[in-house]
């Protein structure tokens, strides 16, 4: 077996890279939630000067990165890799936003687990000798999510209980290969797993068995039981999607109840902000680990974090032609 | 600077990756090509017994991989992780191909670039100690290019002399950390290249100045000359990015024209099987060298090739907002 290998599916780093730096920029409505004083910067409306949706997103991306890099004068030069993806066809919010950067780019998609992805990639180059210095970044946007996968917002279609909202926003995190922060310890890759649900107003449903095959392994691999861990989140299954773990991960033996959370349900208030099953989308997994929790680990407020980033594997061609929706997790541990 | 980071955008393994075995299915057009009897497996229709282009493409990506582990009797356990994507809208071809695998799965969006990015991300994985066996693969198919880029099929609709013909394949290549086989001895970055060219009828002219950049980068940062390599390789350019590119590398002050083709004016005869600017897709680099190049390599007709594959970083809503095509060109260098 590869010497940084664990078990069947998670590397653990001889030289942990640290997240050095982070920022997150959200719309107006998750400036309106419980995280708002954690984001660096909250838009005030949903186009940010920009015609189109799709343009606002490569700006957002765009100007997360400058914060994220202008936050330690780290320039474009310095940066080995950028690794970046988002839920746009041919993930254009990532392209368009980086295209002035100059940067090595490799371009990622894994739907909702893409910035978990680009932080286990990029940590598997800080630790493989390959790069100093990485850009991990994606973003979502409500707008451009939901023309392109659902319904044109003119329509003013009804959103059944169990859908989920898309996070406009995006988050980056600079990783290092020395110097002050958070490490990243280890890296589980998930595998595709299709429990052959089909109903794409339920995404939670639909990628929570996807982080109890990760978690599970991660537990597997490492011989650590949950405790281990301050705070276990998942990235976007919503309040459905975050029952539906606790209960699959306690059929395996794992009791999560005291410190297991989902960034969908902390993005939003639920009774305030009529989000149905929470929030959902790239953006969200980045934000809230962007803003909130690199500041909780900063404050020391949590020491040890695992942090599982989930993607729904599909496209509005797959599910009217009857496929199912397909689910993936990404987990990276860590600590202080 | 990172211990095995040679100039600003190539890596230098210290322990080269092995491309251990290649696959490669094509559809029945490039199997009247003059490559034909480099391939594995030669579809009848371009159909495969599904009801749908997405699902026939999907089931050449599954079909494939089953090809290439079969071929050295590898399981689906013994793949440390998977890297694939293709040009299919939140890359579906790949995530449902692979889906009953089972293997570790990381998502690439690289567009017709992804099979070398797979390739030197594989690798860095594996000379980091992190994995043993990768899989890299990509797939693309004509009509379901065609219906998601430009106009449906049924429409008949006229071809500019310089458009490109997707090919309907799939590649796969196996790396291993030792065993027999060429050997992966660098991998070169690349960045995004926006020359502003906004004519999706030209992608060869929107991809060259990315191919250019990288070719010349990995002269840079290696110190090499073009003629250390027996063969320069471009993914799918065409005839008309094939000569901009010989243009700008001459300008640039390195001679390509003894040692240097491109994917797209291989794998079709352009006299006889009316592609006009050649051959284009995912597939193109991806089944040209799974099928003949790695032949020519095992046969040592070839022992030293630099393979550049190019992404047209772009979706039909990017150019309906009147954006122009970005281009992007990662290379890696494989020795016997």
């Amino acid at each position: 077996m590869a010497q940084k290998k664990l078990g069947k599916q998670t590397v653990a780093f001889s030289n942990p890279p640290i997240i050095s730096s982070t920022y997150s920029i959200v719309g107006p409505k998750e400036g309106e939630g419980p995280l708002a004083k954690y984001f660096n910067l909250i838009l005030e409306d949903e186009f940010w000067g920009e015609k189109t949706w799709e343009k606002t997103e490569a700006k957002i991306v765009k100007e997360c990165i400058g914060g994220c890099l202008g936050n330690e004068k780290v320039s474009n030069d310095d940066i080995d890799f950028l690794f970046s993806g988002d839920l746009l066809n041919q993930c254009v919010s990532s392209s368009f936003g980086i295209r002035e950067r100059n940067i090595p780019y490799l371009g990622l998609f894994g739907a909702c687990s893409t910035f978990v992805e680009g932080m286990a990639l990029g940590a598997m180059t800080i630790d493989g000798g390959m790069a100093d210095n990485i850009v991990a970044s994606t973003s979502s946007h409500f707008c451009s999510a939901e023309k392109q996968f659902r319904f044109p917002l003119e329509l003013g279609n009804q959103r059944p209980p169990s859908s989920q909202w898309t996070v406009t926003g995006s988050g980056t995190a600079l990783l290092k290969s020395s110097g002050t922060g958070p490490k990243i310890t280890h890296a589980t890759i998930g595998k595709i797993i299709d429990m052959g649900i089909k109903d794409a107003n339920n995404m939670g449903a639909a990628m929570a068995p996807a982080a109890v095959d990760t978690l599970y392994q991660h537990f597997i691999d490492t011989g650590r039981t949950p405790d281990y861990y301050d705070l276990i989140l998942t990235g976007d299954l919503g309040f459905i999607g975050k029952q539906i773990t606790l209960e699959l991960m306690m059929s395996r033996g794992f009791d999560l109840k005291s410190n297991y959370n989902d960034c969908g349900c902390l993005i939003f208030d639920r009774e305030t902000q009529d989000v149905h099953s929470g929030g959902s989308g790239c953006g969200c997994v980045a934000t809230t680990f962007c803003g909130y929790i690199f500041n909780q680990l900063q404050e020391k407020t949590f020491r040890k974090v695992l942090l599982c980033a989930t993607g729904a594997l599909m496209s509005p061609t797959t599910a009217q032609q009857n496929e199912s929706i397909l689910g993936i997790a990404h987990a990276v541990s860590i600590e202080v």
